[in-house]
């Protein structure tokens, strides 16, 4: 299986490096590729592939689709980084940080015209059916990263706000990717359904998850700071979680370095025993456990092939991450 | 003339208001919509419309598309303000300005996804077509930008450079316009390159104007500050052919003023004596009726249609405008 994922990812790779070659001029292609050829998990392209070969599709009818996603999913990274003031990423200074703000707006913009361009050599009779998946979920994305962005200014929101919001801003384009590769692998209607719905439920895991990691990873196991959510006041699983659950006097710690920046390795360890002794800490860590339960149920509708055997694996290798 | 473009301007008018038609979250609409909504010449429709019109084209069949030219311009625009540090266009704060940076730029990528979502409910059998000439035409835009910006840190830029800079940045996306219009009209191929050969032409046009206004208009005029290119160090057919025909005392002059921000009215009341005793705002206006004559030449590739002398009456509009 991991050999298995090893030839789809080098595939990946490969159609990454075609779509990216070097074009004049330099000012624009260098930075539009720089995010990319800093390597990266390339969740959304495994699991559009995955999931057109277990309905019954090719790897080769969503190479472009898959290197389309990945496309697209940097140019919402790196238009974000700009937003949070994220100077690291990948272990790498982020576009803004190594270039400029100019330059950074205008890459991401490169990228989300090269992801169309690539979704568009895509030759399959439902080609406008998926433009569409894929432009309604990033309209989606764009929706919950301003509800994000707001959330920073609000002192509190409650968890079911906090579900809508990673529900765009992380879940719709793993959606979408499962849904593409659903399309080209000619579907169903109840296998398409049954793919989107395990993509939603990983997607959100996948978050809570991301959420848990930066409060509980180290700094270069991460590729960027350790607890940078709480420096950016962002409203997290683990914040909303803590807030509804500490006493005043926990309350009261956790403000003076809520919204800090930097945070030094004595704040951190501070902020990690605050969300132990609230038991945020595992309270994400059994939401993340029962969402990808979830998810692992909705893969049974599907017919029983390797390749749904593969997206079973995969998303419990999501669940195990450490980065 | 005049009445018919004005029925056409209220058609694209009513489209655009009703894609973006507020929604939830408003922290993402009222951005999104807000240069929309302070007007604008609506030139790129327009062109969709009358194209596909000279072609025998209906106006119903173009709306969807004109709609979502606009709104890929109006993108440009959000994204490019940011870049420049603009902060007035059209007589209004520009999005960074009334709200913050990181809000106008989620904005701007809004709207080129709504763009792509207004262009995809297009039904015409070339719709993957159109597609690519709006994809190909927008990476043609973002590689003139960068262009753009490249100049602004070299101390001279040749004429050749500047005019394949502003095709792509201005042309480019004139001519996507027209020849989107060509293909939903079912134009024959020899239509669809005489439109597209005026487009460009037109485009070229509108730049070198659009540089000579920069210097000549007065602010309450156009909506922004006077002699903004120069204060941003911008290679315009004005500093260019200023600096290959300048003497040595009065090149010595504008290095002076050549990025000084804010410009006061004597220093651009000098600047234009500047313009004025190289010839330079002459030939400035001499190119562009030049190019406006060959682009009318174009024209009469086409059928004799009521269309076609509306967009050659236009062709003359935008070159005699005064912002």
């Amino acid at each position: 299986m991991a050999g298995d994922l090893d030839a789809l990812r080098a595939k990946i790779e490969e159609r990454l490096q075609a779509v990216l070659a070097e074009q004049p001029p330099v000012s624009l292609y260098a930075p539009m590729a720089h995010l990319v050829k800093a390597g990266g998990k390339r969740i959304r392209p495994l699991l559009a592939i995955l999931s057109c070969r277990a309905v019954g599709g090719k790897t080769s009818a969503c190479l472009d689709a898959a290197a389309a996603l990945e496309l697209l999913h940097t140019f919402t990274l790196v238009h974000d980084d700009i937003m949070d003031r994220d100077d690291l990423r990948r272990g790498r200074p982020t576009v803004h940080a190594k270039w400029d703000e100019a330059t950074a707006i205008l890459a991401g913009d490169g990228l989300v015209t090269l992801a169309y361009q690539t979704m568009l050599k895509t030759r399959h009779p439902g080609l406008t059916d998926i433009l569409n998946i894929f432009t309604d979920g990033l309209l989606t994305l764009c929706k919950g990263q301003a509800l994000d962005k707001a959330f920073e200014r609000r002192k509190s929101v409650p968890l079911s706000g906090y579900m809508d919001m990673i529900r765009k801003k992380t879940s719709a384009l793993i959606e979408v990717s499962c849904e593409i590769g659903a399309v080209l692998g000619n579907a169903s209607p109840g296998e398409r359904r049954a793919l989107k719905q395990f993509a939603r439920r990983l997607g959100l895991a996948f978050q809570v998850q991301d959420d848990w990691l930066d409060v509980v990873a180290e700094q270069n196991v991460l590729g960027k700071p350790t607890a940078s959510d709480v420096m950016e006041k962002k409203k997290t699983y683990l914040t909303i979680h803590f807030l509804e659950n500490a006493s005043p006097a926990q309350k009261k710690f956790f403000a003076k370095l809520y919204g800090k920046c930097p945070l030094n390795k004595t704040e951190i360890t501070r902020i990690r025993n605050l969300f132990n002794e609230t038991k945020t800490l595992d309270s994400a860590r059994a939401v993340v456990m029962d969402l990808i339960k979830q998810s692992l149920s909705s893969l049974l509708l599907l017919p029983k092939t390797p390749y749904r055997e593969m997206l079973a694996a995969y998303a419990v290798e999501i669940r195990d991450r450490t980065y």
